[in-house]
């Protein structure tokens, strides 16, 4: 009965949930004000029967001042979960306001993968103090996880897995399961290993529980497995996992042996950062986290502002290659942005198609050439229609068909220039093992606006328009 | 020992990949070879081992005129699992050439979710003649999962799922499933119902195995569930999963009761695809697909292009109250396009952050404000960086302050406007359930290029420039 009520309360954090799954505005605010009413317990609370997850995502939409005294007021609600589920950010300033023991009993808490996010961040001296803080055990599979590249699989894995012997039945997993309490809990596939602990076969939970004990788990394993180098770069293990649909998969050192496991779960998040943050680097943004600080991104994105100042130069100094023809007839500098400015819209649509395709391995050397001839064909259409629109209005609209063509023509080549710029530049940096989201865009841009300007106002010059 | 063999051959396909899971263009080309030898055969003994996977992305890769011969060299290779991994478009090519029949055999063998992604996208006359051949009790499902709008939990969910009721022991679940031969093994986790079929709590196969038999399954359960709403749209579904780190979820209709299950494997696609599609809608680029026919591409980019037109006139015609000044002072049209080009820059860097931070429900009412004034912060310093450094500049080269003064004023304020039209364009659309991906970029654009273009000129013609 009591268990019911507890279920009752246990569901009621939802109605603090907007249809979208985010916290309410209202009850953000009333948790500030029980804050501002010098009221820790009235706050706590309000957010105790919250899901992890949410508790987290209250510390990111908090304003910052505030943050420090709602972790005061919730203790020990601000358990390890919620740590491993917040912002790196966010995280941060919190885990700098704690003790080394405290966060060697949070980390303590938490799976490998989890444990070495919240410490990789810190300064190497507070990190030796809260490692000499923890259990023998935690420590020497944090370290070791740290001795691994950052971003790569041997920092996701968690150590906690299930192994079991080749020769094993099904009802020896099952009493070896049932009979071990310290074993871990979170898994969903096990793994066979033979006498050197290298990974011969991967078994589903289902088909365990779904198969006589007396069976030989060799007979229900799966041979074929998908394992990952514990050096593998996270991007490639997101990639790995989504194109075989894997919910885990063992993780092996240079000579083969099981050392660790990753779980779809750590998966997801790695998956959605990588694919958003394509849109984010094209754009100079940096990580684009609005939590991070200010001064940090005012940098990130000022540096890419001053790249960009060079090239909005560059393109300049060809306007003023033709400043003569301009005082002439400046009907020329009314139109000449608009020229440039659509052959950026044009590579901006391709280069995006071809660093999406990159990112995903849709585009590899077996179809990149028939990948150039799909974006020229669709350079050389838009080019000719919207050479054709802009050039039959301003012809008319002005009464001078030679300045329509003109801006045709302009349009058309500048159309040429934004496809296959948007194509040949991620492809060649992706070739050049140089992450093409982060510096294509300045190449593109460069090459559609000193396009641009050079075509129409050449063209100009050439055909001696306003003469 | 034939076992181990088969286990050596089956796994050799790896080295058909490169290092990042990439088929290698040699072996397509010796795939192709094959077909163009006329010898099925032979490609069909090359692509045998390959991981369905990997068979979906070779037909992606193959050139667009060797699919269909491939897919007849093939046959029996080519099974529902394959499908099921294709790429939309090439698919669609690809079931367009079986009959019916075929197509029902395939549908048929898949989970609910995948046979209604073959069968979502056919002709409704040819969709009735597969529906027909199938055997009724999977025509009943798909055509119920048919009846759920597009895109939505019920389109994605599977009914292929283990539910049991809650008075039930361990023991009970572990016969259950051993004696049901035709039950799923795709599952992760099962459902307790009651009496109603309402899902009252969820059971980790992993809690199940470390359970005596003799305790009830109401005991083990996790009552706290994230239940998925049958119409609930897949981008929320997909959200919810990464929120809570979800491995399968319960669906449930109308009056609660649980008809589906939704598993991660398909949820990943979806967050890689709505994560990546924002640059792709962000550029005007449709959804992106390098396999989409290709007049359907040139229609989807030359749409957003025309569009991107009338903005571009609207800025050209700004330039156009100007004429007579630039005609005086020709300098203006070179400078004009750094003041404009520059804050498009600074918009989309702002843009970017905020679409990201809109699809990832990171920034929510509780936050705007703070947002606003971050964003306003940086650009005033960008603003006044930039400013100060090209006012310099020009100032220097031209050997005219009041020209330097006028450039860095307008860059200022361009900068301003493009943080402010970054932060409120993509907010108001959200507000007004426009996803502001697809329409934000022509609104931040159309502000920063006339207002780069009138500030500048606008300055220039008040300080009397050139005169």
């Amino acid at each position: 009965m009591s268990e019911t009520e507890l279920d009752q309360t246990a569901r009621e954090p939802e109605t603090q949930l907007d249809e979208d799954d985010r916290l309410k505005p209202e009850f953000v605010r009333a948790v500030i004000e029980r804050l501002e009413a010098d009221d820790p317990e009235g706050a706590r609370a309000l957010v105790e029967p919250l899901h992890p997850a949410d508790i987290a995502d209250l510390f990111e939409i908090a304003p910052a001042e505030w943050r420090a005294p709602l972790a005061a007021a919730l203790k020990d609600v601000l358990d390890a979960d919620v740590f491993a589920e917040m912002n790196d950010y966010v995280r941060e300033d919190l885990i700098d306001e704690l003790e080394p023991s405290q966060v060697a009993d949070l980390a303590s808490e938490l799976d490998t993968d989890d444990a070495v996010a919240i410490i990789e961040d810190m300064e190497p001296a507070e990190q030796r103090e809260v490692l000499r803080a923890m259990e023998p055990d935690d420590r020497a599979a944090i370290e070791e996880a740290l001795g691994y590249p950052e971003e790569s699989a041997g920092r996701l894995m968690q150590r906690e897995l299930i192994a079991v012997p080749e020769h094993w039945c099904v009802g020896d997993v099952i009493d070896y399961l049932r009979g071990n309490d310290d074993l871990t809990t979170d898994f969903w596939e096990i793994f066979v290993v033979d006498a050197a602990h290298h990974p011969v076969g991967t078994c589903q939970l289902s088909w365990i529980l779904r198969t006589p004990r007396t069976i030989p788990v060799a007979d229900v394993m799966k041979r074929e497995q998908t394992l990952i180098p514990v050096d593998m770069d996270q991007e490639e293990v997101a990639l790995r996992f989504q194109k075989y649909a894997l919910i885990s998969a063992a993780v092996t050192d240079q000579s083969g042996r099981l050392v660790g496991m990753i779980t779809v779960d750590d998966i997801v998040h790695i998956i959605q950062e990588e694919a958003g943050e394509d849109i984010l680097r094209l754009s100079g943004a940096g990580d684009g986290d609005i939590n991070q600080p200010i001064r940090l991104t005012i940098r990130t994105r000022l540096t890419w502002l001053v790249v960009n100042l060079g090239t909005a130069i560059l393109a300049a100094s060809v306007v003023g290659l033709f400043q003569t023809e301009i005082g002439r007839f400046a009907l020329l500098a009314v139109l000449m942005p608009i020229v440039s400015g659509m052959g950026g819209n044009a590579g901006t649509q391709t280069l995006a198609v071809a660093v999406r395709a990159l990112a995903t391995n849709q585009l590899t050397e077996s179809n990149t050439l028939r990948m150039f001839g799909r974006e020229l064909t669709i350079a050389s259409a838009n080019g000719l229609a919207l050479g054709i629109l802009i050039g039959t209005a301003v012809g008319a609209i002005y009464a001078y068909p030679l300045l329509g063509l003109t801006i045709a023509l302009a349009m058309l080549i500048n159309n040429l220039v934004a496809g296959l710029a948007g194509i040949v530049v991620p492809i060649t940096l992706d070739r050049l093992r140089i992450d093409p989201a982060v510096s294509s865009a300045v190449f593109v841009t460069t090459a559609t606006d000193v396009m641009g300007f050079f075509s129409f106002l050449g063209l100009a010059t050439v055909f001696n328009l306003g003469g």
